[in-house]
């Protein structure tokens, strides 16, 4: 198994749970004051956004990781199952705290997203340090620098969610704001790696 | 990070986006005069038939340009990301102007389509004039009047879109007739690119 | 745009078209006499069965075509994009004949199946005529007879559904036991061109 | 045809059928107590995951099946089509199962999984034995013993799904408890294979 067929199941999957991420989008059918009602709903254009942009900072770490990985064994293709899993997964939380953002189920439905991205920055990390760990199977031309870049900005991945999470606990609104914060931030973060010089296609 | 793998996530978006909208026709479950319900429901064909081909116009857009492209950057990616984003979104706005094309909420859900639409274009000037400017991604092989005509073609999107949305304010009616115009016109515009020779595979 | 491109979208489009006919099934959410209730709903597995073989041997189909095409224009392009257009409509009335196979709506079920099918193998034809005729994007080392063989076959599909559409107009039962026997007419029939040798991958 | 246009549309279903396993999860629209009703609905997430390993694994499966195989005839192409069939229809049997796990649809939600697992099991078996009796599509570099190991393994798949499925009519509760050990036992066996040393990519 080369990193060339887990590349396509895996850009499937990515593409797909944000491509689904439209269909939780409640279209809603009584005409009077449509206006409205689409102005009203936007904690549901939010989630997609946050949810959205997640799912696709995710895919390009995934081809950031790939790209340092020369070899593949049965663990590691179990362990990306496990991720692909979880992204899958991504648009039930979604929905819950798109419908769930202004009433009673307000906190179930953050504590439910906090708890499905941590488990994927968990799967995710188990992923890459599989990997990286005494360069297993990293690359023989992969650049250490790189390598240590990318295990320093994982490795917070999952206790920042966790606390989120937790902040969830507390309070819901501030919970929901951490997880578009964290999604902005990863925006502007990745770009640490990839800024480099652009490579040529 | 190389166009391929950009291309891999963007084509599974595009595709995906396009081929989810028939989940937006909604099927009638009454049997009796079904045939005329059938008939009755042509705004839902209509308005997926409109959304397909300005995704699919889109699509054949997306790759002219990356094959003007010999690189990648971070920002690139962002930017791409940001239009994959608006593409997927497009369901949403087709399924209100297929239910609310003959009701009171006919204004609402053509202004909807309107601003998506608008801001997709937007994403989409943004993604090529951030690649285009001083020819800061463009691959050294690239015909410059390709480039040249690339950019004329795009620069007016946004506000043809925006103007139709405009519209939309004042006659619902005729701003759905100019989003299909558009469509239209696309497809036949598209060609004055790829028109030339054909070329090898 | 290489053919390898327009293969990418169309491979995406005829496997999403070809799941998402799963969402069609309705899953019964009564628990007295489930068993009874899943065997009862036969025609929406009969649907889905024929529709996804359908879509499956179109697929199959539209290789065999670009595998003769050395070059792509516009207007092939565009061909292509209406034909995966009417692919993609395809789960909508399967999901209306496997809702009405038993009801009075059958007729206008069938009808809407024999339509859509109909426009399809038009679609397909228009596509592959228009990259054969005079060989106008037929690669050169092509083989005139597989040219011929494809365009023999191709040549009856619309007319076979046209006909079966036809049927339904008297007899529902008869046109849609007609789309299933070509369904498997198709499968069998597919294999006068690919038959041959077996090809090293 | 060769083995790569076949790869594409299978990873396609694969990618797609698993990750639209996640529309079968419900979404409770009640404010009140939601926190109750999401962790209430455990069986919804259960049945997502054994289902989802068990596609992943699948796809694993065939892709080692396809590294053995240099050539495709038409009767492989349409036994993989059927093969893709079982793989969609998926979805359904799993939201059978996590609807009624606790109720009295139980033991039809139960057979309905195992009818369909089973079926799967008949088609992949279908799928490799018709490439690897007499070597009829194997490719002339591949490994006998990795071949013989792969028939030894899926010879038994079958007829254990076949098993757990006639445990259904008895026990629904064991049949599904078994239809999770299955997939956890996949995970696990198919080590057997691609455990061996790391490929380079």
């Amino acid at each position: 198994m080369e990193t060339g067929r887990l590349e396509t199941f895996a850009d499937g999957v990515f593409a797909i749970a944000a491509t689904l991420l439209i269909i939780g989008v409640t279209v809603p059918d009584r005409s009077t004051a449509l206006g409205h009602a689409v102005l009203h709903a936007w904690p549901e254009y939010a989630a997609y956004a946050v949810s959205f942009v997640t799912i696709g900072i995710m895919w390009l770490n995934h081809h950031l990781c790939l790209r340092q990985i020369g070899a593949v064994d049965r663990t590691f293709m179990v362990l990306n199952l496990f991720l692909m899993m979880c992204i899958a997964f991504v648009p039930f939380p979604t929905k819950l705290v798109a419908l769930h953002l202004r009433d009673d189920g307000e906190r179930a439905a953050a504590l439910t997203y906090g708890v499905t991205l941590t488990l994927t920055a968990v799967c995710f990390a188990a992923f890459w340090f599989y990997a990286a760990r005494n360069n297993r199977l990293i690359a023989e031309d992969a650049d250490p620098m790189v390598i240590k870049g990318i295990s320093r900005s994982y490795a917070p991945g999952a206790p920042i969610y966790g606390v989120a999470t937790l902040v969830a606990l507390w309070e819901a609104n501030v919970a929901v704001a951490l997880f578009a914060a964290i999604a902005l931030f990863y925006v502007v973060e990745s770009s640490f790696f990839a800024r480099a010089r652009p490579k040529r296609g």
